[in-house]
């Protein structure tokens, strides 16, 4: 697994919102997993891609869930605080995300 | 998981090929663990945002590449059968992933 | 206007065809010249960014017409003549269209 | 041209960021205009699609820019106010621009 960018920073989270992010994620493994024995099972590759799509809009979904907890705690700090740099980093996101 | 459209239909790959796709879902799920474990340490979000965009990416490169064996296998014999239906198939598969 | 891949390729579209595609961009130039408008007026960011929203979804439903029309024509005449370096050529569209 | 929501809030924009934004959209409208020729000289459906998928980094690229002044304007005067339901707003621009 490689991260392109990577700080100390830290993001302190409630349990469950934690649980609940981490409950999702697994079902994600879990959809993945189930890619897998598709392949295995010679299943058919448009069935397949579908599945695929399903995987990417979870994943969406958690991102999105993640990026609004960052602008609802991180970014409204940091801009209370004047560090603005926090926008090239939103900006930065944006365009990774793509 | 759920699958959207189910069909009893198959495409045999080579053992080779079954072998490459898994092993990219794997790394795939170590991705999704690692996610998951970077929430449990409270890291940093636009970290976790950063590693989410790295799983889309590897997601669409292996869809990218079930896409590709699609057309060059079952597309390429439908449509040498007449099977024209198969256009729709692609077109509705193209809206779904976009 | 940079197009990056330039063939002197012809695909012949019947006139009702050329009428459709061509009111529907004559659609997007209005929403494009709408942003102008916009941005002369000092309209609310938020507000711009939602209609070009909307002008990608336009864009996209074109690129769909012609994908589709370019499956059933194009590309299922090549496949029948065995001419499959499309299949290339469709993966090559699919990455630059993701 | 329709606007999905419509507010009569303003954003004052400097005559030079105007006269920017405005030309780049101008380019675009002549990507769209290009694209209608190539369809009038029944050009080959690949370089049109080619020249739709430059016309959407285009515009992408335009919104990039609102988006990032709209963060360093707006957004950060209405989070120093405690209107945080921007938050909300921007959340809904980024499933829309998804």
């Amino acid at each position: 697994m490689t991260v392109k960018v990577m700080t100390n920073a830290q993001t302190i989270r409630s349990n469950e919102d934690k649980k609940y992010l981490i409950n999702r994620l697994k079902t994600i493994a879990g959809q993945v997993k189930g890619v897998s024995e598709m392949i295995e099972q010679d299943r058919y590759c448009n069935d397949i891609l579908i599945q695929i799509s399903a995987i990417e809009k979870s994943l969406k979904g958690v991102a999105n869930e993640i990026l609004k907890s960052h602008l609802a705690t991180c970014v409204v700090t940091k801009i209370k605080n004047d560090e603005l740099d926090i926008i090239d980093e939103i900006m930065e996101l944006v365009r990774r995300l793509d």
